[in-house]
């Protein structure tokens, strides 16, 4: 199948939307935890959040065009707080029901049955059954004039993390973390680990850091 | 584990680095095929790459700070043409090659034994051997000043892909495409699909698209 531009935006728009949201590959899931001015939690699944830089440590996140009852833009130019939690499979279908469109003020996480749990010195609140939970302040935010998206900048500033997820050369584990990957709108999926392989060079072949390099 | 900002700047580089790279969860992973204004062509893999838009079609990327030896961004602002071609599980270790530092000018796919495949009409090089070859235009670049990034927004203008890898929704199935997830620098990693929900309602609670709802 070859589509051009023209084709792509003659398609019907479920089709289209579809295609759009998975043709990238697999996406991170996770959690945006958020807190009104006045208090109000809430909380909603996000599939559009990227790494930006290590030190600072920075992380990108696209958030849709403002609709009604859609708080989570909101509270984060209000309280500039903000989480993100990993999505696992004990949780997948909770995490999914917070997509639903609530009433504002309404907070997903009593509606979906997911936990708050809050840290001192953070005012947005983290999801309590979420193996890695990151704690954000707004560094950033860029409103993309092209389509109404606004690109949310956030530095780390707090993460609160099972130790047995985190591995010796610091990187976590999303395996033993319960992480889920997405597709799409509505795909959840369980990955697992077929290599890890050595940093690249060009005078040399890449090689597997795990078991025997035999293929 | 808990850690603040103030002890995440004051970790190890490496392990800084590892955390932040793996701390969003599974990545996108795609190779970013570009061409020099002279003719050279370019490959590398990137997992940074995010769905911006399903009307007008956009996707977002983001890209390092400039590099000695680092021709991608510079090919991308000089013809404004890119593709993004999915990492499969019968070419992994060829597009991990593409993250080694080779001389500029020095065309990757030969290097790393990757085929280019040209489009008439589309400037820059696919990877023959991806199932999903996607080709973008820029439609706008943004310097992010806080850490040297660049934002690079593509309009998708043509998507070359096999027939069987679209589902009847229009949704990509990237279990038959081969697509490999990404966690952290070095880690490739298989999904398999765990479930795939119903569109989620205030009112009522999700149920299971695939087989079966009886859990």
């Amino acid at each position: 199948m070859v589509l051009n531009d023209q084709q792509i935006a003659g398609m019907d728009k479920a089709q289209r939307t579809a295609l759009m949201n998975s043709i990238t590959g697999y996406k991170p899931l996770n959690l945006l935890g958020t807190i009104s001015a006045n208090g109000r939690p809430n909380v909603c699944i996000v599939s559009s959040v990227f790494h930006m830089g290590s030190n600072p440590a920075l992380l990108g996140m696209i958030m849709r065009p403002p609709r009604p009852n859609n708080d989570s833009l909101c509270n984060i130019r209000d309280t500039r707080s903000y989480t993100l939690n990993n999505v696992t499979a004990d949780h997948y279908r909770e995490a999914h029901q917070t997509s639903a469109s609530y009433p504002s003020g309404v907070s997903e996480f009593e509606q979906c049955g997911l936990e708050e749990y809050y840290h001192e010195d953070h005012k947005a609140p983290f999801v309590a059954s979420s193996f890695i939970k990151i704690g954000l302040e707004v560094a950033q935010i860029i409103d993309i004039e092209l389509n109404g998206t606004t690109l949310v900048i956030g530095k780390v500033v707090h993460v609160i993390i099972n130790d047995n997820v985190v591995g010796e050369d610091g990187s976590i584990d999303h395996v033993i973390a319960n992480s889920l990957a997405g597709s799409g709108l509505d795909g959840y999926f369980q990955p697992r680990l077929l290599d890890r392989l050595t940093y690249a060079k060009p005078d040399k072949p890449v090689k597997s850091l795990i078991g025997e390099d035999d293929h």
